[in-house]
């Protein structure tokens, strides 16, 4: 949305021609802006959704996320660019704003200008090292929206007892993400020990019979404890958005 | 746990014998009762996650459900049995309490003594007449667990205008629930619509290549908005139970 | 069929010999030419069907395709390539014809030598800007079959808006085609709004439960809105040519 | 849509109040009907789309089939019902409209009171005597929608002459609908001897390795001749939809 | 093997006319009895394998499991046939040995006139009561074939308490098996805790995405607990005989 | 083909105003019977492909199979319809032909007026007594084509010296049908033992994991050993065909 | 087998001391020689199967290949090695025999010092240029066994007259292999056409729902017409090898 | 767990403070330590399970990989890193202890200072020599565990006198580990002449419709001989630990 048609809406609202939420509709549910001939940036995501749309980086071109970026740097306090190769970034580095900062493990690109006082309540548990990559994607999400976020990582179901002695940790969060590969079966076991809902994200750690994840999927969502809801394979931002989403919901 | 060992335990704690926490902590985990040589009732579910253990009443035998039942109905104000079938509920009945109730379309068997204060905020919404069922199953679980529910049926893709029609009803729920089987599109129409999580439930409504739920599963899974989480294919139960879950997170 | 036959068919058909309709199905029906050991071009399809044989690129040397390539072009005034990949094109370029040229994102090679009007009516629709590939391929192909296209890419559900905001635009149009990943719900949405048919194009962008397409294919082949019609995963080219077929039907 | 309101906004578009344009649109876009808590009619599909909502029978009781039926029979001139039982039929035909006619084979329930002039174009084949009802679903549904269709059925590709001898035939068609199961070969060899759109419909027809349709899906998602589209598994009904709305591009 | 042969056989060997090891070679190797024209029963096994053979039920005639049973019957002291329905059972229960007795839930049909010491050190659990009918089918092989059973019920990991107040009982057993549906988590987390193998049996308890006992087979093969090994869904005849095998490995 | 029509041809033959192979072309290619508005019998395909056209009995109502049988019968020696319900049959045995034989396992009906002298050559064999329904269909389809077969049936791999007792037979087979479901091993190892070439059958026989016959089918197909092909699950007509084909090579 | 231990064995024969059947049982079914700790030759498939072990490159070293070939070559008149790269090709080419060829479409490798005399019948035909190194596969395969081969490529159904072009080329075949990747739909129709038994291999040919092979396997499985069996994705070798086994069946 | 925890709980038992039972019970249940923020070591798994944690090399970094071998190495006799590719290992080589050995088929890092008396009875055969590294992983994993292995490798069922002329060497084995790919007969062959239980590992070797080993999965999970269970895909590690665990039983 150009700068000039926020303006003369605002003064209508002022000056009583506009109702303010009439306003606020208008402003919700509108504007984008076009970028080349292949994205029309949803600008005003964030204040429909809380959060601006965030940049899918898998399948798009080093020029394609550069001027994506750079747009959305321009108009938001905050960006987030998931599935980033490091060669792309690698690539394309230089032409970003100063204040990108890329993370390796979680291959995600973020920048972020706003001083949020951050919402405590999330845990990510993950069941092995390998996941750690998903869950840290898990974990930097909730944190650009604003949360504080407690890590416990590599305590799968085959020592029982790395987990039950956090069980404080566990009993204290307000909303758990669960990463695993394999058979999946921390997000049961977790979710049996708690009262707060716990967001299942199963990883393609594995090999075999794990096929790329379709293992800990099903295992997750035919889980025998209720309070589990699934996301996509490896979708650690999912998961991440979700748990924020949750942890918000006294602000409502 | 038998009401002896509870006694015992209180007035250890009265007398300063076990601290309070301590004894707690021995509630929360510990006991369960026998029934038959069939089951294992986890009698303090209740305490430990909010709500009793929940029957899964399919692939259970007419006599194991009404033992359960009626063990469950003597140590809880609250009794849930679900995917009960309506043949097995009329073989049964005359052996149940007397304020059970049979839900036809959820097939789901409910007592409900507590009186609980509805804490408003759940919007269960379907696509089509056919998913009503599994809709029914969740808002009933959430109603069960102490919620109002809003709901808001047919409302598939195929005719936006219908779901458009309700954006204020849609804007202002704390958490919703979208049921849709075949191509499960609704889930991702809402959440871009909303800044509230979504439980999407996937329904088996449909036939050839959506192969009993499949489509709509993955459909759910692979949305290309943000703040969506998926239970099993016609799991109206999970879904209800974690939006109840999300809904009472204020109060921790 | 080489050029003497056709001469010898023509006299006979000028001499009255032979009916018109008699040496059109025989023109129709016959002839195909050998090149090399390992292709049998079907050189009068182009009659039969309205537009020359098209070759696949994947799975062919480079060899292969320069030799088909180039007999295509001695006989016909459009050539199209699809799937060709830019290491095997830069192999080859200097040894097509100097008008052939190379689409990128696509990736085909298109030699137009016809001076086709362009028919009004198709219009190209792409969930994300990592569909563009796909839909690029349906928009090349369809205007090389004689049609004018207009585009609309980045229009996924998560911002709704931006798809309501063309609804002009996609009421005016004959044909559809819709390219769609992930939940591939683009489909649905867009033929509820609109009276014309849907080509629905799934692409294999997404990752994890997506299996590479199959989570858009399946949502769209079960779309509760009717008037859809499915091409295979990531087939730019058969969606173009489909809805190349259907916009020419008043012609008949 | 109540009359009333029909007639209101008509009024104001004689006096001149609303402009023509604007009326068409509120009446394509806005109205649908409540019927008991269970379904939102779409009433105008028909104005925005071209056809009346058609009822998908499976999944829905018999109660509710009435009162959708008799709902729409009351607004419309042609209703559809399919996938209809013969078992729910023979409850509830007593309670339906006079005129609604039961076709066996293909289970669907059709009330017709358009005099339509039928156009021309339409050809439905089949490979198998079994195929027929899906054959004759679409068959009817086009018919319903103003279309004389052809038929030609039981000409699969094990005795190819029984589908040359019909060359004629196909080539004279505008739109074809191929309904085959087991290999679905059909829907490519038609395909190839015709200048038409093929819209293909794999049947569940078969056994084994046929898995429910699945083989004829995918061989005709593969098909190497362009021009076809596919609709789901036993979709009849969506393919007979897709080739009337292509059969009437030319009123357009 | 008829016993006349036999002793033929054991007068060479007493005689020196055969060696030992020739001769239990070929009794080890070779016999078989035809039974009607559809069996070749092999009446040796228990000689080579520790077991006669076992009727697998599901796909025979009633006539055809009554002749094999009663010839089994008539050579061996132990006969077990899985998989016979009640119905098949109710049929043929008045032709079959007095001895013989049918067992509900495992659908299993028995004879045991051996009096085997029974080793002990086999222990079978299960997640759920809906499992059962699994479990009681690897039980009843394990004490068939010479072996005491210690059973443990409905411990699903919902409720982890109920297993670990079990760790003694648990570390005790040489061998356990575990039966579990949904998503078979508790095969891992019994593995973790003991240092003994455990087989696992999926079953097709669950729904939906559990897709008939997929779910739980899939975690199993990708546990991350080593000392896990997997039989087919629902086969608690083939983890009862794995498990009595070997535990009379120390007999060797 | 009427008689009349064929008599003229024949006239046409012998006077020499026609060819013998053009009259045999014709008779090879063209004709067929329009049977109701749901069949059109490919009447020489006996002539063409060595047996006329077999009826798949599934899928068809019992007036379609009984109009179908008849005119079959007028025209040809030899009749065969195949996977025909014994309800089915029950129905319509007062309207066939007097000599027409329905076999129970295979459930297949059969009518056979053709005196052939036999050739030997084909073995079936399966594993398993419950798979002989399928091995019967294959000897039975084999034995109407006019061949004599030898049966081998219940020498699965788990006791393989029934199967190594039977090498001489097995060695004198010119062609071998395989049934086997479970892990459908039997093919590979009767096929690494023999010369000939080995029709491998997978039957749906199995549970869980043997996805009614899948398990089988991949086996067969990945078989290690060469001279294998496979055709559809529980398709013992394809497989009888199949040998028959193969059997009568030398006469060409 | 060496050679001293055969003609000891012959000598005996000659003897008398041996009958000549016994001698050719133990020369047919024991010897085997050891390469390396990986690979026990089977040295006399020839003699038992009629062509010596085929060498599977896939999966193994070069090391490995070389010295299996080379012990193969000592004791053969032919070798082949099938799924051989051309790098491990390069690699190993200096420390093959001298005759060894390497075949670059098939990616084969074969020595082939026999001077068979060439039995005719076999037919190779693929559908598209792509589908050319498994049908090259095949020829080769067949060849090598001592047929000779026609080869028919590039003859799709969507061109049909392509195919009915050579009617008499396809009616003389004895046994004809069909090689077809996308929908396999050329099996069916060439099948339909004549009398010989079809081998058809489904080809990995196509991307999207092919699912590498998928499409067309099953697609071939489920053929409507008879005479068709079917071996694994890409196994040209497989489908060489049943060809030539079958064409040799009246030299029994 | 440090070793000054460990005097003086020794001291405490010692001194009779403390239980023996006791002691243990906490030895056996508790301990666990951090490394980086990534993994929190088992160290105790070795007391509790017989062997200590087991690194899956996939999906770590070498940096990681390092960290947790240099930790584990200085708490253990015998570490074990499976999966660990030749270009990890040839990064960190020289930052791992002196006695590290990697071995490059089965991608295995090995630590072994224990000076373990060797256990016999473990027997791994493997179907082809591309099996191989699978087999020598299960071979190298229960050497590891203290047991002696008899290898037994490519005596595929194509040559069934390889295996049979092993027969002695089968039926002295204890517990055998079968790895195939393919179609997997190996498992049920050998498992119907043994008495042993047979660990059945399937390998990805296979192409086509072998779908990476799911065909020999399916195929060992339905084997028709009993005593066999399954583990994952190339899961040789698993197999072993398995072997090693069931081969102790007798020292209980």
């Amino acid at each position: 949305m150009e700068e000039n048609r926020i303006k003369e809406l605002l003064e209508s609202v002022r000056s009583g021609k506009v109702e303010v939420d009439e306003a606020l509709d208008s402003l919700v549910r509108l504007p984008y802006e076009q970028v080349g001939d292949f994205a029309q940036l949803d600008m005003h995501r964030g204040l429909r959704r809380g959060f601006p749309e965030v940049v899918f980086g898998q399948g798009k071109t080093a020029e394609q996320i550069t001027q994506i970026v750079n747009r959305l740097s321009e108009r938001n306090e905050r960006v987030l660019v998931t599935r980033l190769s490091a060669e792309v970034y690698a690539q394309i580095r230089e032409e970003l704003p100063d204040d990108a900062v890329y993370h390796q493990r979680p291959r995600a690109l973020v920048i972020n200008r706003a001083n949020l006082v951050c919402r405590p309540g999330i845990l990510v548990a993950c069941a092995g090292t390998a996941d750690t990559p998903v869950a840290e994607e898990a974990a930097l999400t909730a944190e650009l929206m604003g949360n504080q976020v407690e890590r416990l990582y590599d305590v799968g179901v085959a020592g029982l007892h790395r987990l039950l002695d956090k069980l404080p940790m566990l009993r204290q969060a307000r909303v758990i993400v669960v990463a695993a590969g394999m058979e999946g079966a921390l997000a049961s076991v977790v979710s049996g020990l708690v009262d707060a809902p716990v967001i299942a994200v199963p990883t393609s750690v594995g090999y075999g019979a794990s096929f790329h994840g379709l293992s800990a999927l099903l295992a997750m969502l035919n889980s025998c404890s209720s309070g589990i809801a699934v996301v996509n394979i490896d979708n650690g931002f999912g998961a991440g958005a979700m748990a924020a989403m949750i942890n918000r919901l006294d602000e409502r």
